[in-house]
């Protein structure tokens, strides 16, 4: 029937891609000769040039052929609805084999005239210039080796070929991926929960760090006591593995999440901890290495260094949110007749914003983030349809490649990277350590948040929020970034192998974990299609009753609310003023709902809190009622209702498809499968 | 009201603009000093690096800006529909100011720890390991200097600092350019034309290439007599400055064509040319340079080298082909219902093309030409609606910017490049051979083929091919890319000043010469949505009876088009066999109507040639009308009648909008606009 043919044109098309492969592996292999006869240095080098070029593009072929393997993977497995292992596990897959062959399969010796020459001389300029014979060559600085990774060098070419600079992963493929991941941020679920949200990114990463690095320092205390460690590895050193290691990934887990349907309060948790998780975790980790250098090798605590590094941190991450915050504004476009020049710009100015960023000394990778919110807060209203649909898919192709090169990356580094330093010890007091982190962020947390919220954060979401603390991309090129040192080396490996462990087990597992939780999801088994229903329209419109926000968040909400509304919004979007939105309300909510919060929305949210909008704009609460709603008896019945809720999840876990009506097919949702 | 409104929105825009290229300025200039207090080595490394990635992002962040600046800038000509500069003329307008700022405004002296220490060295490696007390530093080789250039390196960092590798634009940006072009490639007239086009793009191109070779070598033996040469520049670089300059441009003259709906003929003559040119001057100069090398430093005529050159050429572009062609087939997805996946396989499957061409030795932008070609045939049949969209959507933004940083790094280096050889009597040479060799391409081949063509290609149409033989960024890429010795030296300037010229005067003059022409053109003046209306359609319904082809190329036609059809389109594309083919024909045509050729559009195509399919898919022609096409009378009347069209098009240059209906509104062309 229809599968085995397409099965068959499967694995007609993998035999394809391993032949090419096979045969990119060999041009590899047979363009190392080089002719020496001739005596004209210019053939030569123009000769090596090219040779070198040649290399450069297998090299990279054999990632796109990766890449391509992987794509056809995923759509066999979503063909055949195998949800255990996600695209990023998968693409970590092949990266391991490809690895392995390369590793083992290949040994290409480098040749003789690559060498070396160790001319002494006193400073290591960025530009050298070499005399030969009347001729001078350009050489540029690439990097400091050790004395004992020297032998190393000689030893396998093509292994250092498939080797990237690590700075590609922060200014080529992280940017798209953290971009991406504000501008699809769900914004309504996204600011109920704003203060849990910031509560578990900032005050949880930074308890995370700290618990993982005094755990390390523990370790690393006793390996130095047995005489396992081969190196220094200081207290910084720990502190700067708590931060690295502290990043979740939104990836794996939320693709799930979203392919499941399920809750969105949980979603919208899980999503923005992780986002802006990984914001905290990279301007942490500089903040550690600015602390590093103060005292010449000393590696005490120094009371005015730390606090340099908390100003460092405040810094960096403020002018990084404020940069961010800024073009995300002034990319206020009004070419919404040419499409093609629209999307350009957008995607112009928010690269430019990561250049900005950079070249001011913050963090490109910050700035991109926030830009990527505000964008999608103000901008995208600004675009034409055309060019919502266009930046939408655009970051969202992007962001799909550098995801997936980056794991495939990972899987290929396990083999590649000839420094790795496995030790056992570490590694397990690693993974213990990065599990009591993910504890010690979580459940104190939640315990605390649960006495302002009126909606509570479940036992059965907090041990999904520990599940889900994934590690990936934000980990992986924070710890590739320099691997310079003994004890950068062990960090990253036994990063890898954190990151390994939580795609592997902890992704695959999360549909077993959430109905052992008893989370209620939406598995619409039988339509693919419907898979992207918009559970936020779903549960905002079903569950309105039940939807209330602590007091004082939801006050802070409301006056940022107000402010936006009455005040950014009109002036940012065309819009126009409230009176003007509300005409075009109708229009905005089937578009982009959840994008947008208009006053249709927030008189679902708060519920019994009445909001209304008179002909003016200034909005009128009604603080009676405000002030009553947090009366015990409210919440006791919030609690029996949830309890009883929670029994009747446990038996249908699997939803009839009558349950969800697919009006509402969010585009981003259905693409994003 | 809203045109001031818009405008003044803009004015704030640009003086943001210019305020923060001014800052980016002024962070370049910030970011140059370097404490040598400390003696730790790591820290001044890292310091370094960091400082020296600052810079990157300044410096990449100017471009970004400035294309921020010509998109403003763009949209605001297109809003006031002033059209006598192309974008790329003002993205080239934009860099020379630039250029002119960083030239002349900054001057960063190159500071000292980065100049020489020159220890002499019997190789050039492409490695070098430096020993500086115990450390190892890695150095890459970047390129050889000649000894007269070594004291310009000192002179001006910030000029070094904003020119990129000349093999960027082979590797990065000129791919995406070429691949465009042939995927949006109007197939119908294309293939109608194929005969033509194949003769001056091959025939053409070669011609031009050898007389503006002959030319230039006359020109540079004067300068020798008059003593004018600074240098050597045998009769190879004068072949080789022919090839590079053969190439023509299809971008900025066929924009305007597009936007004025000129004559779909001439249409598919210029762009089917000058797309395949710049794929025949790639493969002829890179043939020319490995002539070259053959006898040592003689430069003499030899048949040997003559013949494996020729060898070369054929060898390179075959494979090339073959590449591209096997590619575009290959891909041939049936992951329809995934959309992102589509997407990303395709990109990756055209990317790999390019790659592949490269590993093998083959000429990358050639395979991907090709491989554009295939995909849009077949490919882009296989496609999912919506994927169809992204793919046009992706590579259109990716060709958008690719071609302005190249227009605007253009302009730029007309003053940041250092070593500008301008001599103005081989410019004014060089001018003269452009033209020359442009006319001897143009006039004599369309001689010979309107002694076969049944459809003349007419005085006015050659006059118009002559005028439209913009140089563009093929041109560029190639005379960037080796500027090492005096000759090339001289040809990068030169090639600079005749690709100004023609895209600024010729560019800015199309409209007047077509006018001057009496060729037609629909100047939809009043409604700019309207621009986009497929004129492919239009012509071929209203004027079916005055189609017919040269009988020889129309049997050639339909051979490939029978074998195509019945054979090649059944397998590659998910329409079936022709018997099911017709019942897609509907949905098809209104897709994507200048991409496919169905049976209705080839019976209006052959107006009195009868070519009927019967339900097992064989074609049977109408032989005796084919044979009695030829009649002198039917040319006569064709003759008169075109004759007298051409005087009623003169008295309406500009047609009432009544004359065009909108219904066909073909997405790609609506697009660029």
């Amino acid at each position: 029937s229809v599968a085995v043919v397409f099965l068959s044109a499967t694995r007609t098309l993998w035999l394809l891609m391993l032949v090419s492969l096979s045969v990119c592996i060999c041009v590899c292999r047979a363009s190392s000769p080089q002719e020496e006869d001739s005596a004209m240095e210019n053939i030569v080098t123009e000769k090596k040039a090219e040779e070198s070029h040649r290399q450069d593009s297998a090299d990279l072929l054999i990632f796109i052929l990766l890449l391509t393997l992987t794509i056809l993977t995923i759509w066999l497995f979503k063909h055949r609805r195998f949800r255990f292992l996600h695209e990023t596990g998968l693409a970590m897959i092949y990266g391991l084999l490809v690895g392995v062959v390369l590793r083992y399969g290949i040994h290409v010796p480098r040749d003789v005239s690559n060498v070396n020459l160790n001319c002494h001389v006193n400073a290591s300029p960025a530009t050298l210039l070499v005399d030969v014979r009347g001729k001078f060559y350009e050489y540029t600085l690439k990097r400091v080796i050790s004395a004992n990774e020297v032998d190393d060098l000689q030893d396998n070419e093509m292994l250092r070929k498939v080797t990237f600079d690590p700075e590609v992963f922060f200014n080529i493929l992280l940017p798209p991926i953290i971009f991406h991941a504000g501008y699809s941020l769900k914004r309504r679920h996204f600011f109920r929960n704003m203060g849990s949200i910031l509560a578990y990114a900032f005050l949880g990463t930074v308890i995370s760090c700290f618990i993982i690095g005094l755990l390390m320092y523990g370790c690393v205390m006793l390996m130095k006591q047995v005489g396992q460690l081969g190196g220094d590895f200081f207290f910084t050193d720990c502190l700067f593995f708590g931060a690295i290691v502290s990043a979740t990934d939104p990836v794996t887990v939320l693709a799930i999440f979203n392919e499941l349907q399920v809750d969105a309060d949980l979603y919208a948790l899980l999503f923005g901890e992780s986002v802006l998780n990984d914001a905290v975790a990279v301007v942490l980790s500089s903040s550690i290495v600015a602390y590093q250098p103060e005292g010449d090798n000393s590696h005490t605590f120094e009371v005015m260094a730390m606090l340099k590094s908390f100003g460092i941190f405040l810094g960096v991450f403020s002018g990084s949110f404020a940069l961010g915050v800024a073009t995300g504004i002034v990319t206020f476009t009004k070419l919404r007749d040419f499409q093609l020049l629209e999307t350009a710009l957008f995607f112009l100015m928010s690269w430019s914003t990561f250049l900005l960023a950079e070249a001011c000394g913050f963090t490109g990778v910050v700035a991109v983030l926030f830009c990527g919110i505000t964008q999608a807060h103000y901008t995208f209203n600004n675009l034409s349809p055309e060019s919502q649909d266009r930046t939408k898919q655009l970051f969202e192709l992007l962001n799909f490649l550098a995801e997936n090169f980056i794991f495939s990356y990972m899987g290929l580094t396990l083999f590649t990277f000839q420094n790795h330093v496995f030790n056992p010890m570490f590694i397990v007091g690693a993974f213990l350590a990065v599990f009591l982190g993910r504890a010690a962020n979580i459940y104190p947390l939640s315990l605390l948040l649960n006495l302002g919220r009126r909606n509570k954060i479940r036992s059965n979401f907090q041990h999904m929020m520990m599940f889900a603390g994934l590690r990936g991309a934000m980990t992986f090129a924070l710890s590739i970034r320099d691997t310079a040192t003994y004890a950068r080396q062990m960090m990253f490996s036994t990063t890898l192998l954190v990151v390994f462990f939580t795609v592997w087990i902890c992704g695959g597992g999360t549909t077993q974990m959430l109905s052992c939780q008893h989370i209620r999801y939406f598995c619409l088994l039988s339509n693919l299609f419907l898979v992207g229903v918009d559970s936020d329209q779903d549960n905002s419109v079903k569950g309105s009753e039940r939807r209330s926000t602590k007091q004082e968040s939801a006050w802070l909400f409301r006056i940022w609310y107000n402010f936006d509304h009455n005040y950014l919004k009109p002036i940012l979007t065309h819009s126009g003023p409230p009176p003007h939105s509300h005409t075009n309300e109708c229009q905005l909510k089937d578009d982009d709902s959840d994008l947008i919060l208009t006053d249709g929305d927030i008189n679902l949210t708060y519920g019994d809190i009445t909001v209304s909008t008179d002909a003016t704009g200034a909005h009128t609460s009604g603080g009676p009622a405000f002030a009553g709603a947090t009366s015990s008896e409210d919440l006791d019945r919030e609690l029996t209702y949830g309890d009883h809720e929670l029994v009747m999840r446990g038996t249908r876990l699997v939803l009839p498809m009558d349950d969800s009506e697919p009006p509402f097919t969010d585009p981003h949702n259905r693409l994003r499968m």
